[in-house]
């Protein structure tokens, strides 16, 4: 099968290791191909460039021509996860989400390691909008903003390490996810240091990816997640306008 | 003051309505001043349009010259609110959160009436993850869509009092929201005929806005509501880009 | 329109404080009387002398002669909101309910400065009982008891201010609510040394009745806020006996 | 042990039905002895009633000269428990609570039968702030009134039998509260004809005396429920301004 | 009456120190008898040996041939409690939830010590799975495991001090439950060294089983607590086997 | 991999259709092993039926000698899934966990239909338990108990399918999962009937755990999911007995 690994943000050097780490965890068989938005922001570190993110995730998702059996999200707010699963036939995942499902299978609950002061609420809001907050336990942030944790990897793994210490002892977590897509692999250097299970999201992602393509579940066709009717958007991008104008029932 | 009223698709009439049943409620001295989005859908009935609305909404704002001290965001899913209240200087409120406050004001736990089996996740997700959950009393469904609906205004009177009867009498709601910026006005027609306050969110939000700008709170300079770092987001639609990159810390 | 601030205790000086600052944030138009208990404690600090105010609020408000438009309770704990909603035909609410309206405009989550250990657990059951609980982030006590932290105000700003910034930085609070209608004002001196809005009941208050009277809600005719069948309540205080024997259903 | 029954109203036969219920199950060499208000209403039927029941309460036990170990609030929206609990050495419990308390010990989830429409949500409202939410299956309203209700008991006992079955079958229920004190001793009758416990909040609060008098744990010096400091209440009933200015830390 | 202790491991001693604890609380006329497993633990300290209890607890009942009223399961898991309600027709509490179900009626919210890290996320699964998580304000661990703080009474009683004290002041909570079985009877040296009560579960549960068998509730016909169809189990135990193929609808 | 299926019950019969479901949607390189119960119940139809399957599940994965990369619980209510996960080094999930995570990534909350009155409670239980409470929409019974329903497949294919339609339409349910091992397979039957993903655990547990095989976590040596201590268990199953005595910490 044929995951599409989809960057938020346009920076093609991140959706190359996000790709490279979902290529360790994929199943025999399995093909991570990946694309990356044409337009918006080199790391989305606010709720306004997500907005700007997810409208570019569409439009992406509308220009990709090849086929693909499943879309695992790779941005780690979960951006326009709901949007793509309600517009594509074709299942659809976020990373942190994946990572939660997979935290609450291998723990009693789990904390989380947060970059920036800013993230905390929108990482809360997001896990506690999916309806994981009686297995939430903790939140612990790191790093005065994403931006400048990602610029010093040493500094940051230290802080992480702290943090996620904390998490287990101070707050009881049974299991750490590591929220922040520019992360990504840093979770290889850090659980040989902690006690317990240290969750990636995209790894998670995969492996939920393949699970829903094999369960062969149909579109819905009721709820809030059927296809919408064909409907006609003015002034946007073409490709995206001719997806919202015949919204594709089957497979690409 | 000067209230903008912001409507998230690309219909000219509905701002217009919309603005209309917002200066029936202001205060003396406010004034109304409205603007749509210049490109998505006539009318946002799915998950994937709200995208592009969001989107297109912030372009709206990037555009709009004049001054404002408050932005009401006049489409009932409560779009985009979040990325303005963080980008901007000014108190934003949505519209459905506002008749949600409202709604507790009045009431022990409230009902609201859905137009369309398809948005009743949506505005539950909305509602449930504005902390309203245990105010929350029952949601309706009218009608098999929105757009349907609004098709037929005399027939949709009749089936959301239907509905609205039913929260109050089985489900012991003690006030009832009527969803759906499309409805605006409708609760002049139905209000007579139940027996618990009817609210509409243009009304509230309006309120709720004159509040919050009396009350002169200052900009968040801590958390998600924080004013932005400045980023340059690539091939985005020229004001919106100005905005990203000089975020503006006082009112324009 | 006329708003009836109703202090919950006996002290006339605490009256005046609070409807100065009431009028510091009422609309043009709006006009501020005020009124307190005839019997009961100085300063409401029990469980059970709110229950003494709560009776003596009833009657003051039975023997309060001129017309008014809403009331605005300003008693820290909302004592009697509920009685005086379902009693009155015009509406009412609580300083700290309005408080948390505001907060969760402005915030992700919130954090609330409790006056002594005695009252934090009656905060936290009445915010939670209003369905603030999904938003409210942290709560810190301040003092051994109200009474002696308003006995030294100088010293009580200090542990305020040190208790705002453990709710923000600590527990990722981005709004602050000072709870306790003795500390009405101090806001004015506490902002400016906290990144996150600072927010008193009373101007909250003020905004949410300004727009609760220009919704012109009907007094509900269904459920707990129904206006109660007229009732013949013995050796009660003659005011309030004529109150319960003739329920208005329309404004004074 | 002297158990004192406190009802919250100014009827005595309501007062020796409630006694000569609880003397059904009390333990050998419990007495139960009893009082009421001695001013107010015949029954408690409104929010506002019972803010007048509560003060009248407080002064009842202040009143009241003779020993007792316990307080049981007859009253079935436990009215006034918290006050009382903070101000006496000797435990107290409210009816309600109790029979929400034995739900939980025999069932997996309860429901409730609640007379008028009116009280619904009152009830709602303290079940769920004592924290029985996770238990409560099932409210279910009979009768357009309490009033109406308890005045044709047989056809009362229909409608409630009804009522039962429906939260049983229709929601799960797996023991049945029946709320109001009024209904006293129907459970009797009730019993027989349903398929799970049907608890009454008297005979349950009982039994949660005794075991708290045979605990004969502290009375608490720290939180929400120690004794309040001495204060003075001025104008208030002479006892119980006595007890206010005396709180007494041990039983009388 | 009669109440049968059964204790979940196979230590005889332990079983003697729990039936002396419940004498010093059994109410005039209550005798307590007890029974402890055949097989299994002396002290069970992990989910895995839990089951193992849980099988031997239902042997231990169906070995047992006196009579007895009631059953309190002293194991501070409160293992196999819903097994043995549903298979036994007398009412059956576990120490834990009883010492929850008292915490609520002395306090606002209440906290818990727990021994060892291990056990910490267990007492929480099963207080919330009862419904007390809106109640339960804090949990301290103590020890790096129950079987390390056993050993050394004296130290123990110092941790569990400071733990206890800091969810007094730290945490605000009014009550403290001391859970696991070994540290039955450490109440006594605790509570006069705390400011608020110390719960031990054993005197509570007796309590509440007094109750219950004061109530006279009927045995469920319907729901999960009903008396499960006659099965034939194979190869268990033969006096298991026997309860399973003929369970007793009424009183041993 | 391998994948061990264990059946709860000692039905040989039952096992193979579980394994031949397994079969069917388990990656290429997944093999699937079984195995069951040596001893207790052919169903388990109660809550008591359940504790002795727990112990003889245990029993079961200590007697099985060949290796397997993780454990699939195949009895509906995941009965011992938190015993095994805890003592076993590889990942163990139940059915109904699994299909639970399946359903929230394919809807906005789900619904459940459950065989027989007697099991509902149970279901909720473990469903909100494991932290699904804010996805879970709506639960229907089907049939007096799954044993009759389980007797006439036709019958019950009706009964079901009416069920779920009810759970979709009226409580707005955009997935359904089939409760119960004994209706593994029937999913087939039903989803060309429905109009949203008809979910069974079997499959969903598969590639849950082919995931969480691929991913490699570590056990955790910290918390309730830590490798217990070595313990003498008395009197226990040999293979059993030396399982506690030899936790293994590493693959068998």
């Amino acid at each position: 099968m044929r995951i599409l690994l989809l960057n938020g943000n346009i920076s093609t050097s991140v959706t190359e290791s996000l790709a490279a780490e979902a290529r360790m965890y994929a199943a025999p068989g399995t093909e991570i191909v990946a694309t990356q938005c044409s337009r918006g922001a080199a790391f989305v570190a606010s709720r306004a460039s997500e907005v700007v993110a997810a409208n570019a995730m569409l439009e992406a998702v509308a220009a990709y021509q090849d086929q693909y059996d499943a879309i695992l999200v790779a941005i780690s707010f979960d951006t326009a996860v709901a949007a793509l699963r309600e517009m594509l036939p074709v299942p659809v995942i976020g990373m942190t989400e994946a990572a939660c499902h997979v935290a609450t299978m291998v723990s009693a609950r789990f904390g989380v390691v947060v970059p920036g002061a800013r993230s905390a609420a929108v990482y809360r809001e997001r896990m506690v909008g999916n309806g994981f907050g009686p297995r939430l336990a903790g939140m612990r942030v790191v790093g005065p903003s994403a931006a400048v944790l990602y610029g010093d990897p040493e500094s940051a793994l230290q802080s992480i390490h702290t943090a996620a210490q904390a998490l287990v002892e101070e707050d009881g977590c049974e299991a750490v996810i590591l929220a922040g897509a520019a992360l990504v692999g840093m979770h290889h250097r850090l659980q040989p240091r902690l006690p317990v299970p240290v969750i990636d999201g995209i790894a998670c992602g995969v492996g939920m990816l393949e699970t829903l393509v094999r369960l062969k579940l149909p579109k819905p066709q009721y709820g809030s997640y059927a296809l919408p009717e064909p409907a006609q958007l003015e002034k946007i991008d073409p490709a995206l306008a001719e997806l919202f104008a015949n919204p594709q029932p089957s497979k690409p």
